[in-house]
C-alpha cells in the first residue's frame, strides 16, 4: 500500500450530532440573563462593601460614597468597552486567557489560567455567602448560621452540576428578569417617593455609627486618601462577572460577535444603573451600614449599643419603599437571593471549560480536555466545591472579609487581557493596509490602551489597600496554581520529546510468539483461540498457570476430548500467583527471540453491574497492568459479553446524552432552529 | 499441531521459591507463642467473667467459681482432643471450615465461615479491649478512655499489618514466653505464700458486693442454675483460640501433623494450668470483682460505695503476690496486655488465609484468592479493622459485653466441625479393612462425637443464657455473611454456566480488519503500526480522531513525510471525544463483515509514578473498558515504556517480597534448614 492511499474521509461527524448534545444556542434575550447573572449579582454586595469601609471613620465620609460608586461605573464601562473589542477579535471563548496565551506567551496565559481558577472559586464563596445573608436578613433564625447555609448551597449546587442541568432553561432565566424587574421597580418607587417627599428613612436613619479603632477624630489626609482607595476597591467588586460574556461567544446565535458585544453593552447599563441607583437611594433613606461582625459600633442617638440584626443595603431600601406593601419587600430580597445562587452556577459552568482548554494547552492532566471523561468532569466540579467550602467556612461566610481576596485575581486578568489586546492590534496593524480598517484598529487598540491604563491604577490601588487584609492569600494560591499547571507542563515536554519519532522506529518485529492464557477451556478462552489462530502467529501455544496438578490435569483432559488444536504449556505456580509466571514466562520468550515480539492473549468476560466488576477481572486487569511493562510485549483483551453486559451499556447510552457543566459555554449546542450552527466554531 | 503435542511441563516454580517467600518454617518452640498467643491470652479475661456474672447475686456464689472453672477445663481438654484428631486428618490448614466443607457440604461450610469471620473480628475487638482494661490497670489516666485506646490499637495493627510482618519473628515469640514465665511464677510464688500463710487479701477483699437488681435475696433454684449456666458460658471464652493451630498446621515443620497435636496438647496444658490457678488464688485472697461499669455496687463494710478503680483478676492477684516486689506486678501486667494484642494480631493473619481459601471455593471474590493482589489483601485488613472499631466504639470497649457476642460463633465451629469430624472417621471406616487401622479410626470418632456431645450441650447454654444477652447480634452478622456468601456463589455459578463451551464456539473469524488508533505520530504509533503489521491481518489501517482540520493536516503531512505504508483514515469528532467514534467505526466495520473479528491497536506509553498515571492514558484505559463491550472486537494494547516506568518496576519488585498477612499459616515459608518443605501443601 502506498502513501498515495492516504484516505482523508470525513465520517461520523453527522451522526454524533444528533445524540450528543443538549443544549441549545442562545437569543440574546437568554443569553443577557445566563451570562449577566454573574455581573449583574454583584450589585447584591459592591455598594455594600463601600458604606462598610467608609463607615470606618463614622459616617461623615458617606458623602462619598457616590462618588466612589460613579469612580466605580466609570471603570466598569471602561473593561465593558475593552470586552466589546475582544469578543469581536476572540469568538471563540477563551476569553481573557487566550488573549494572553496568544499575544504575550505561556507565562501570561498560565498567570491568567491561576487567577481565574481562584476567581471561580471565590464567586463560588462569595455569592453564596451573600445569598446567606439575605437569607438572613428574610428569615430571622437564619441569622448566625450563615456559613452553614452557604455550605448547603455549595454542595446542593455540587449535585446539580454533576447530574447535569441546561443552562440555557428558563429556570436560569427568569430570575435574572425578577431580579432587574424587582430591583428596577424599587429603584423608580424609591425616586418617586423621594421627589415627593413621601420616602420614609431606613431602619437605621437614626443610628450613630462609632468610628473604628485607628480612626476616631479627624483624619489625615494620606489616611482619608486611604480609606477612599479602600472603598473604591472594594466597590470594583461590582466589575466581576463581566468576562463571563467574553467565555461564552460560541453559545450566542449569530453574528456571534455582534450579539455578545451587544450583550456587554446591555449588561454596563443595568448594572451601572442598578449600582448608582442603590447608592444614591441609600443615601437619600440615610442608610447607615457597618461590617456585619462589627454591630456593635451602631450606637443609638445616646450612645447605647442597638439590638439590630443588620439587613443589607438593598433590603434596607426596599423595606423603607415598600413600606406599605410587604411582598414588594420579600420579593426583591428573594430574587436577589437566587441571582445570587445562579451567578455562583456560572463558575460550575465556566470551570469545566477553563480546565478542558487548559488540558489542550498542556497546563493541565489532558482528561480535563475529553467530554466524555465523566470522572475528570465529576473531579473537576468537587475540587471546585471543596476550595469553595473551605473558603467558606474558614471565613465563617464573611462578604466582606472574602472580598479581599476576590477582586486582586480578576484585575491580574484585566490587566493582562488588556495588555494582550494592544499587542493584538498592534500586531494586525502591522499588516493591515486598508484604511478605513486600519482606522477602526487604532480605535480599538486607543480604548484598550485606555482601559489598560485604568485597570492598571485600579490593580495597583488593589494591592495597596488590600494586599494585608488577605489578596495575599489570593496571591498565593495563584502561585500555587501557577506551579503546578508550569509542572505538568514540563511533564508534559520531557514525554513528547521522548517518544518523538526517530528513524530506527520502522523495525518490524522478525515474528509474533502467541500465547494464549487459560484459566479455564470455556467460551471465553476459546473465543481467545480462535480470534489467535485468525492473527497467523508464527508461534502459537496456550499457557495456563496452575498451583494444583489435579485442576490441570482436568484440564488437560478437557484439552484432549475437545480436540483442541493448538499445543498447552503449564506452568506451575505456588500459592495461585498468575501475574509473575506469565510475565517471567513473556519475558523468556523475548530473550530467547530478541527481535520478536510476545503476543499476550487474555480471554475476559465482561459484565456490567459495579459489584459484578468487583467479583470479575480483577486479575485479569492487573496482568494487563503488569503485562505493559515488560518490553517486547502486546497485550490483547479478547471480551466475551455476558448477558448482563447490557446493563452497562445502557446507563452509557443515557450518560453520553446528559447535559455536562460548560457544555453551553463550550457551544456545544443542539440546533433548533434555522440559522443556528452546530459545532460552535 | 496435534493434541499429541500438548506440553506439560512444570516451569518455573523452582524460580519463584526464593524470591517470593520471606517467613520460614516453624519448630514447636516458635509455633506455640506464635498460635497459642490467642487461646493463652483468653485467660486474661475468661475468669473474670465467670466472676463478674457470679457476682450479681453477691459473693456467695463465688464458691462456685472454681468449679465452673474446672468445667471449662474439661470441655477444653475434649474440645483438643478433637482439634488433635483434625491436625492428623485436615493437614492442609483449613481447620473447621475444611472439616465441615468436606463432610457436610457447601451449607455447613458457608456457616462455619461465617462463624469465623465473626470471631475474627471479635478476637480483634475483645483482646484490644482487654488490653486496655490492662492499661488502665497499670496505667491511671488511661481509665475511662479505654475505647480510645484500643481504637489507637487496631490502628496500629492494621498498620503493621499493611506493611507487612515476619509472624515467626522473635516480637511475636518472646512476649509468649515472657507470659507464661509472669503468670507462672505469680501463681507459683502465690501458692507458696498462701501455703505459708503471708499471702496478703486483694485490695478488693474487705469490700461487700450489692446485688444486682432482680437477684436480691435468695435465689431459686432455677436462678441459681440459670445463673450459674451463665457463668459458666462466659468461662467458655477461655477456649477462644484454639482452632488457631489447627488453621497453622502448614507451617510446622514435618512431621506437621504431629508437631501440630503436640503443640495442641501443650496449649491445652498451659491455658488450663494457668486459668485453674488464676481463679484458685483469686478465691484464696477473696478478689471481689463486678462488672467494670457497675463499680458502683462495690460498697466497704459499712454499706458505703467506694472510690475504687477496679483491677482485673490478675493484676489484682499480682499485686497482692508481688506486694513487696513492684517491678513483678508490672511485669506481669505488661506481659498479659502485649499477649492480647498479639492474640488480635492471629486475626489479621488468620482473615487473609479464611479470605483465600473461601476465594478459592467461589465463595468470596476470587481476587482474595491471590496472594499477588495486594489491594484485595490490604481491603480485608482494612474491613476486619473497620468492624472491629465499629465494635469497640458501640461497645464502649467493655469486654462483659463484647463477650456476649463472641462464644456463640466459636461454638457453632466447633460443633459444626466435630459433626464433619465424625462423618469422616465413619466414611473412612467405610472402606478401611485393617483392624488396627480401624480400632484407631474408632477410638477417633468416639473422642469426636464425645466432644460433639459436650460442645452442643454448651452451645443450648450459650444460646439459652446470650442469645438476647448480645449473641442474636453475633447470629445476625454470621447471618449477613452467611447470605452473602452464598449471593456470591450463585452469580459465580451463573456466569461459569452462560461460559460453559458449547460446539458452535470452534468457528473461526473468517478475518481480521485491524485499525490502529493515531494520536500522534511519535514512538509508540510507531511501534503498534510495526506489530500490526507483524500480524498480518486482512485489513490494515490507521485510524485519527480529530476535532480540528488543521490538526489533522499535520498528522497526513508528516505521515506522507514519513512514507508510513499504512492507509490512514480521518474521523471528524466534534467536542473533542475520542471514544465514541472510534466504537461507533469499529460497530460499523463489524457490520460489514458480521463473521469477520475487529483488532484494535491501542499505543499506550507507560509511566511510573501515580501522579504521571493521572496525566495520561485516561483516554487509553476509558477506551480499552469500552471497546470490551462491543462484540466481535479484541483490544491490543502496545506498550511503549518511558524511562519513568522503571520506578513502578523496583516498587512491585520491593512489593513482592514483602511478607503479606497469612503468609506463615498458609505455609508460604522460606526454606532454611535441611529437613523444611518448600510448598507447604
Amino acid at each position: 500500500m502506498g502513501v498515495g492511499d492516504v484516505s482523508k474521509r470525513i465520517l461520523l461527524g453527522r451522526k454524533l450530532r444528533s445524540s450528543q448534545v443538549g443544549e441549545t444556542l442562545l437569543s440574546k434575550k437568554i443569553a443577557f440573563p445566563v451570562f449577566a447573572s454573574d455581573a449583574l449579582s454583584s450589585v447584591a454586595y459592591a455598594p455594600d462593601e463601600i458604606f462598610i469601609i467608609l463607615s470606618l471613620a463614622g459616617i461623615s465620609l458617606y458623602a462619598y460614597s457616590w462618588w466612589i460608586a460613579l469612580a466605580v461605573a466609570v471603570v466598569m464601562v471602561t473593561v465593558v468597552a475593552s470586552y466589546r473589542q475582544t469578543v469581536h477579535a476572540y469568538p471563540s471563548g477563551g476569553g481573557d486567557y487566550e488573549v494572553a496565551m496568544v499575544n504575550l506567551g505561556p507565562r501570561a496565559g498560565m498567570t491568567v489560567a491561576s487567577a481565574l481558577i481562584v476567581d471561580y472559586v471565590l464567586v463560588v464563596a462569595v455569592s453564596l455567602s451573600s445569598a446567606a445573608q439575605y437569607a438572613a436578613s428574610a428569615i430571622g433564625f437564619v441569622s448566625g448560621h450563615e456559613a452553614t447555609v452557604a455550605t448547603v448551597l455549595v454542595v446542593a449546587l455540587t449535585v446539580v452540576n454533576l447530574r447535569g442541568v441546561r443552562e440555557s432553561g428558563a429556570w436560569f432565566a427568569l430570575p435574572a428578569y425578577a431580579f432587574v424587574l424587582g430591583l428596577g421597580t424599587m429603584l423608580a418607587v424609591g425616586a418617586v417617593r423621594a421627589l415627593s417627599g413621601t420616602l420614609p428613612p431606613a431602619e437605621s436613619a437614626e443610628l450613630r455609627i462609632v468610628e473604628a479603632e485607628g480612626y476616631e477624630g479627624t483624619l489625615t489626609t494620606v489616611a482619608l486618601v486611604f480609606l477612599v482607595a479602600r472603598a473604591f476597591s472594594s466597590g470594583c467588586a461590582a466589575l466581576t462577572g463581566v468576562e463571563a460574556i467574553s467565555n461564552g461567544v460560541p453559545a450566542f446565535r449569530k453574528p456571534k460577535s455582534r450579539n455578545a458585544a451587544t450583550t456587554l453593552g446591555l449588561l454596563a447599563l443595568v448594572a451601572i444603573t442598578l449600582m448608582m441607583g442603590v447608592v444614591t437611594l441609600a443615601n437619600e433613606m440615610r442608610v447607615r451600614y457597618v461590617d456585619p461582625n462589627e454591630g456593635e459600633r451602631l450606637v443609638d442617638a445616646a450612645g447605647r449599643p442597638v439590638e439590630l440584626e443588620q439587613q443589607t443595603l438593598i433590603a434596607q431600601i426596599a423595606e423603607g419603599v415598600f413600606d406599605t406593601f410587604p411582598p414588594g419587600y420579600y420579593f426583591v430580597v428573594l430574587a436577589t437571593g437566587v441571582i445570587l445562587v445562579l451567578a455562583s452556577n456560572t463558575a460550575f459552568n465556566g470551570f469545566p471549560v477553563l480546565g478542558s482548554i487548559l488540558a489542550r494547552d498542556g497546563f493541565a492532566p489532558r482528561a480535563l480536555g475529553s467530554r466524555g471523561d465523566r470522572l475528570a468532569y465529576s473531579n473537576g466540579i468537587v475540587f471546585l466545591a471543596v476550595l469553595a467550602v473551605v473558603l467558606i467556612v474558614a471565613f465563617d461566610a464573611e462578604v466582606t472579609r472574602l472580598i479581599q481576596l476576590y477582586i486582586v485575581g480578576v484585575f491580574v486578568s484585566f490587566n493582562l487581557s488588556q495588555l494582550g489586546m494592544m499587542r493584538h492590534w498592534t500586531r494586525q496593524l502591522a499588516s493591515e493596509g486598508d484604511p478605513a480598517v486600519r482606522r477602526r484598529m487604532q480605535r480599538s487598540r486607543a480604548i484598550n490602551g485606555f482601559g489598560l491604563a485604568m485597570t492598571a491604577v485600579v490593580f495597583v490601588i488593589i494591592l495597596v489597600t488590600k494586599f494585608l487584609a488577605g489578596a495575599w492569600i489570593a496571591l498565593l494560591a495563584m502561585g500555587t496554581f501557577y506551579l503546578l499547571m508550569s509542572g505538568v507542563r514540563r511533564h508534559y515536554t520531557a514525554v513528547s520529546e521522548e517518544l518523538a519519532a526517530d528513524e530506527q522506529d520502522k523495525v518490524l518485529p522478525t515474528r509474533v510468539h502467541a500465547i494464549v492464557l487459560v484459566s479455564k477451556l470455556h467460551k471465553p478462552t476459546l473465543r481467545a483461540l480462535a480470534y489467535a489462530k485468525a492473527m497467523r502467529p508464527n508461534v502459537l501455544e496456550a499457557v495456563y498457570v496452575g498451583t494444583d496438578a489435579r485442576e490441570a490435569n482436568r484440564l488437560v483432559d478437557e484439552w484432549d476430548a475437545r480436540r483442541v488444536d493448538v499445543p498447552l504449556k503449564i506452568l506451575h505456580s505456588p500459592y495461585r500467583e498468575l501475574v509473575r509466571p506469565t510475565v517471567d514466562y513473556a519475558t523468556e520468550i523475548r530473550k530467547a527471540n530478541p527481535r520478536g515480539v510476545v503476543a499476550v492473549f487474555i480471554p475476559e468476560y465482561v459484565v456490567g453491574h459495579w459489584w459484578e466488576q468487583l467479583l470479575h477481572n480483577q486479575t485479569a486487569l492487573r496482568l494487563k497492568g503488569r503485562l505493559l511493562f515488560t518490553p517486547g510485549v502486546m497485550v490483547i483483551s479478547v471480551p466475551f459479553q455476558l448477558r448482563s453486559s447490557q446493563a452497562a451499556l445502557e446507563r452509557e447510552e443515557r450518560d453520553v446524552d446528559r447535559v455536562r457543566p460548560g457544555d453551553l459555554r463550550a457551544g456545544r449546542v443542539r440546533v433548533d432552529e434555522p440559522g443556528g450552527q452546530v459545532h460552535g466554531r
